[in-house]
């Protein structure tokens, strides 16, 4: 038998000779969390490293992500698909072991961190959607959900504020499946914390309602285990483990200093560790009696079997239900999605309501809600400003967690991230939602959404100077095209019920990444559209209007609130013999991955004079409209008055984009 | 004598008429908290309505600014520059009563608030500026820097995580003379709070070693008094005290729900609130003898003029110390500044060190830093990465406050949001740090510096694909972009020494708003530069390089790290006959704000053969480049793996630039 310290030790030499040979990474974490890691993943952690995919494993989260190696050596030694080889290409191109673990990229990770505070936030998401689904879907005798989410973190973590907004709503939600586990080791990038982080963590954790367990030697197999089974005790309070530990545990030099913390030991230092671990082999060489020590693949394959037995016998005598269970985890829609939703668009498309697009979104939620009870989500305590209710929405914390709606609260970064975290579970398609100039406060979870990739749904409202009095503080500018440079996003701004519907149709089918859904404040035109046009709106970007003949001279690019403006400026312009093309661009990102000849199409290539117009900073549009075209945007701050007066202020009127489309023909 | 009552009543009727007026804005807070305004402006606040720029106010904050009539009510009924015509023009266009407070708006508004939590960190800021302004300057006798910071706060802020980041930082620093009056209601926008915030507020502000002074009847004058005098007590605590106050308090209907937040309370309800506070006065009426009640002027007229005399001892008994206190709270740079750093530029020029920018970043700090006591940074944990120590540095919490460095620990937004504190409160040049791909968790206190504005400096290291080994969560791709449309911001990428201490230059001398200054990690390679291009740096865009009889078919614009390589590619086009212009472009926005024809010597129009080439967001470089152009650049995540690997695999390469220009001629 191996003793646990030589478990861990394995942990720590992978760590340190990967990091070595990639002359690049931080030892410092896993060599303090091996003992902790070690215990969790021997004694607790429910999975089976031959499917990672298994619906009721224990979910497992690095947040504190740079010590990526740690995670990295667990799942090769416990047997998933990462064999040594790819931890000798530690943090190499092609490699399945990245500087901070990713999700697409490794079988075993279950959400991608680095960006500190996320994966806990993703860890609260997780843990949420468990505590739901199984509400759903448990029967008596039946617990076919039933998994806890472990999650571990550093000070770093834990400075962060997004710490803050995710774990007060753990606290309030009750989630008490979910186990943090903080690695107390007083080093942080710039050295010993003292000088600036000085919190008592353990009591601000008891004032969000957890449960906190005090000074646990995190190198002491025995008092880890004990505090992760008292863990599990109170299924009302998630649990904080605070774990003393000492960073870089068993480099003599270079332990418990920040020196352990990013950098490569060295090789002096690697063998001076390696005699004081005990660890006599060759780097990268684990004996193979450790190797079984460690191997879970058949105590793995033994649980999901059980598991299996038992979703089998859930299956006979609650077939519907999970019937729906599987297509829910398998992010399948209802058989009829398609039908449904089309029929709904092209109902709105004959009736033409003349709404704010933020009143199209809650009809849209109205109209497809109730086919998709995977559809979860909130609003950052704008409910009745987003207008996120829905008339099937139920509040997850009203003490019944059969539920769909959840108030964030003023926790916009928070939310976002708990919305990756349960899209990641599996059954669930997650919405949040703020003010458009607010996706600021989330930005990197956006971003994350995008790289993980997770089928998340951002919804902002209040789009542009048009929400009016609220001034510059809430007028978004940069916003858009900053959405719409985060690679593998899809940033819609309908103009119209039809298009805002079709983008909730887009948003949902989307599985590989997230939306971000942009609606306007005030009423927009509705516009009308043949069905070959209806069709093309999931294309991102259609011809809206041509002149009967269509023959013209110029072209108006619009987006939102501002087609309307363009088919007031075409009319205008045709009263005076110049006919222009219209172009609705609910979504660049879409139409720039159309083929080239349906986008030269729209957009021919013979014709420069191009006018985009777009309540949003201008020069986004110079892609499509060149050195030649112009657009009417608007690069500096907005202001406080009535949206009417702003829009005129700011030039958004007719005659500008006449005399624009004059200026070039 | 009016009583306290009617004084607060004043607020109140204030404040339903202007927002029912305006048909629009947040009537319940002004209400709620109108009492609590009252005892701290009238019995406490040192300041002089008739000099709102008087050095030694106390600060005020409402970080709470849906709430902005409660403060412009306070400037109006205390004498400030704010008649009443603009408070019945609250919420619109030209008004200064913006629908949220704007500083630079409205006199006596210390910052623009509405975006929740960042008025509490920039009182932190604020708080922060004043220990260490007062830790340099005070000498026995001579308390020259001397006040309180207040703020006032909601559910909201306290929910927001930046409220953890820099209140945890506020208990560290022992700020004091930091009072924060907490709007404890029980009511955010979407109802009770019960049901997503449920955090014992008290018991965690007393985890960051905060004096909490609890249950404070927030109607009660004398409750409040007693309280603001016991959170002067103790000088090593910032004090949170906690007032139960009842939102929209007098409307008889409405107080007390969420109907009273953000909406106008109607006609019929102001009526008989009016009743019931026994205010029977018409619209935007206050009797004279509450308007002489309220009036501070001439009791902030004696305090500047006591404060004055005082000053002027100092100066007599310290004329060096009085003289630099002026410079400094005057921001004046020192009378020798601009000889001393362009003699540091031209020594740079001649030197030509191959560095990374990062470290000639530390090297503009080191040649700056002795020159600018007013200078005070840090980093978000990340001295050695970002380089932001420099040998003058000393750390504000070493027990001596007479310091220049901030560990700010892993708080992106809080320490962007206290820098901009620190920049409003005057004698100070802050600066932050961080990752280039994290300033996405400070984005929104980014854009507020911008629109403040605030003249604070952003350094962002590790600007691109050539971090390397940290992988996709680290590098940044649209954030280049993302910052550049920031209206009002200056974002620079130099692509040598020389630039990046021009960049500095620049930023320091920038007063009117932020500057973002973008860093590589690794090293570059060193431009040779005449007198006019050395001088040309600073508008943002310049001619580095052309050929020798400046005929050219083609040009290259590039930044930063891609600098080299357009030169690199230059010499091989060169070789093969193709003559091109290479322009170095480290600020977009500096080089858009240059008058047209000096654009036009850099980037003639009638040469459409253009090619950028930068390692973020192609896109943003159309507007350079138009269609006929085109542009190197990453439209997807990057990865993990060595930087020279990375670049290569991206397509940054000399055969790849060539091509694109000779695709175009």
């Amino acid at each position: 038998m191996s003793s646990r310290q030589e478990l861990a030790n394995a942990i720590r030499a992978l760590s340190m000779d990967a990091v070595e040979a990639a002359k690049s990474g931080h030892p410092g974490m896993p060599m303090g969390m091996a003992d902790i890691a070690e215990v969790l993943w021997n004694d607790f952690l429910s999975h089976n490293p031959s499917n990672p995919h298994w619906v009721n494993r224990d979910r497992f989260v690095l947040s504190n992500g740079h010590g990526s190696m740690l995670l990295y050596s667990l799942l090769h030694l416990t047997g998933y698909d990462l064999p040594i080889g790819e931890l000798k290409n530690f943090r190499q191109l092609h490699s399945r072991t990245a500087g901070h673990p990713e999700r697409h990229e490794t079988p075993g990770v279950e959400t991608t961190t680095g960006p500190l505070g996320q994966g806990l936030a993703n860890a609260v998401g997780m843990a949420l959607a468990e505590k739901v689904l199984a509400a759903r879907f448990n029967r008596a005798d039946y617990p076919v959900v039933d998994h806890y989410t472990y999650v571990f973190l550093g000070d770093g973590c834990l400075m962060e504020g997004i710490s803050h907004e995710v774990c007060s709503l753990a606290g309030t939600f009750k989630l008490g499946k979910l186990v943090a586990l903080y690695d107390d080791n007083n080093i942080s990038i710039d050295g010993k914390v003292g000088g600036w982080f000085t919190d008592d963590t353990a009591a601000r954790f008891e004032a969000y309602g957890w449960e906190v367990i005090r000074d646990v030697d995190g190198h002491n197999a025995e008092a880890i285990k004990a505090a992760i089974v008292s863990a599990g005790a109170d299924a009302d309070k998630p649990t904080l483990i605070c774990c003393k530990t000492i960073i870089g545990y068993g480099a003599p030099n270079k332990q418990n200093t920040e020196g352990a913390h990013g950098a490569p030991l060295g090789k002096d230092e690697i063998a001076l560790a390696r005699e004081k671990l005990g660890w006599n082999h060759a780097p990268f060489h684990v004996p193979d009696a450790i190797y079984d020590a460690w191997n879970a693949q058949s105590k793995g394959a033994e649980r999901e079997t059980r598991w299996n037995a038992l979703f089998e016998r859930y299956r006979n005598v609650h077939p519907e239900l999970a019937a729906e269970f599987e297509r829910r985890v398998n992010g399948e829609l209802p058989a009829d999605w398609a039908a449904h939703s089309d029929a709904y668009v092209a109902r709105l498309q004959a009736e033409g309501p003349v709404i704010a697009s933020r009143k199209a979104s809650q009809m849209a939620l109205d109209a497809f809600g109730p086919k998709l009870p995977e559809l979860i989500g909130g609003s950052a305590d704008l409910a009745h400003s987003n207008l996120t209710l829905w008339k099937g929405s139920k509040d997850v914390n009203s003490g019944d967690a059969n539920a769909n709606y959840v108030y964030f609260g003023v926790r916009e970064f928070g939310m976002t991230a708990i919305a990756n975290g349960m899209a990641l579970h599996g059954g669930f398609i997650p919405y949040d939602a703020t003010f458009l100039v607010f996706s600021d406060y989330a930005r990197n979870a956006v971003r994350m959404s995008a790289l993980i990739p997770a089928h998340a749904i951002h919804v902002y409202t209040h789009d542009s100077i048009g929400l009016g009095e609220d001034g510059p503080t809430h007028q978004p500018i940069e916003h858009l095209a900053s959405l719409r440079y985060i690679p593998n996003n899809r940033v819609w701004r309908p103009c119209d019920a039809v298009e805002s519907a079709v983008s909730w149709k887009s948003a949902i089918e989307r599985r590989n990444g997230p939306s971000c859904l942009v609606f306007s404040r005030q009423n927009l035109q509705h516009q009308q559209r043949n069905a070959e046009q209806l069709a093309d709106i999931a294309r991102g970007g259609y011809v809206l209007s041509d002149p009967n003949d269509a023959t013209f001279k110029a072209i108006l690019i619009a987006t939102g609130s501002e087609v309307g403006l363009a088919m007031d400026a075409m009319r205008t312009l045709e009263l005076q013999g110049v006919r222009v093309r219209v172009v609705s661009m609910p979504c660049t990102e879409q139409f720039d991955a159309q083929p080239a000849e349906y986008r030269e199409g729209v957009l021919p290539s013979w014709c420069r004079a191009r006018v985009a117009i777009e309540a949003a900073h201008p020069d986004f549009w110079r892609k499509y409209v060149g050195l030649d075209g112009d657009v009417v945007g608007i690069a500096s701050f907005g202001a406080s008055a009535p949206a009417d007066k702003l829009f005129a202020h700011f030039g958004f009127s007719v005659e500008r984009i006449v005399d624009a489309v004059k200026a070039r023909i």
